[in-house]
């Protein structure tokens, strides 16, 4: 994690599978204790800077529900359906747009405001792989 | 609704059906004249705290293009498909994911800068449910 | 593009074909050069106010992705299904939620912190159109 004047904070996330939905909370915790001028907006913008990973954010506690997620967009954008892109990853562009690149979400004395089954997921669709989240006002 | 220095504020819905798209534009255009420090800043944030509801923008004309939105999202996911997560209602998390948990809307002279078809709305995917809505900058 | 006091700033994009998928990322950088205030804050907010267009963040090397993309969302929402709304463009509205009418991008020195594959891309769903983009804070 670091931040210096007007950079976005930055966090590593590490994949181990193709798709996979890592739990970031925590660690955007641990940046809000540490980083107080962030903690001090009225809310904080998650951002994933690639373009085969999402930022969703979802239920914390039954882990069926993001595998039942993971099956859903598989269904939509199965890994080979002819695609025309080379790189062979189409399908992991199509989830990552359709998760989203970005999220916000309000602090509350400067604290997430999530709701109690929230967790704020990083979204691999084409792991493994090391990957940054970026984290501003 | 409520705001006390460093909260977001909290607009509360109440949903009939177990899929329905709730159009909140004039909740959050009243909260807006209520709070000034809101309409202050440069946009807002709308955020559910909720893991099978979502936020989304578009027409709020013609009640027949929500209904064709329900029925694409019906089509992606069926209430009933085989999924893992016991409690029977993973449709409405992937629905909920599909549309966002949270939304951005410039303003302009303190009011929403929307466009003259679009209104913002709370999409309930597994109610009837009390629900609530935080408004941030 | 202007901006005055508290006004979002305004870029307009002239969309050719029915569904396309416009980079708009030279315009948003060109509008950071000349707005300084924009350019102080920690992210900007990008915002379409049509509701049958949409904005998402990807692939800005390979043309192919993105025409993947439109063809995966062709999938979701054919352009006639038997949609109810009767002006035959409910195709649009649907792959305008799912992409979402609004995105957020962190800044790095007053600089889009895009990753190095990503751009912004307006989607037009029921071009060709006059559109208009606003970024703002």
């Amino acid at each position: 994690m670091r931040t210096t004047g007007r950079q976005p904070c930055v966090i590593t996330v590490a994949s181990r599978q193709r798709a996979q939905f890592i739990d970031i909370t925590g660690q955007i915790r641990a940046l809000l204790r540490e980083q107080p001028a962030l903690a001090d907006g009225p809310a904080i913008t998650v951002f994933v800077p690639h373009t085969t990973a999402g930022i969703t954010i979802n239920e914390n506690a039954d882990p069926d529900v993001m595998a039942d997620v993971n099956n859903a967009l598989e269904k939509i954008a199965p890994w080979r359906a002819g695609y025309r892109h080379a790189e062979g990853n189409s399908a992991a562009h199509i989830k990552a747009i359709l998760t989203g690149a970005s999220a916000r979400i309000p602090l509350e004395n400067g604290r997430l405001a999530l709701g109690t089954w929230q967790g704020i997921y990083f979204c691999e669709f084409d792991g493994p792989r090391q990957r940054q989240v970026l984290i501003s006002g």
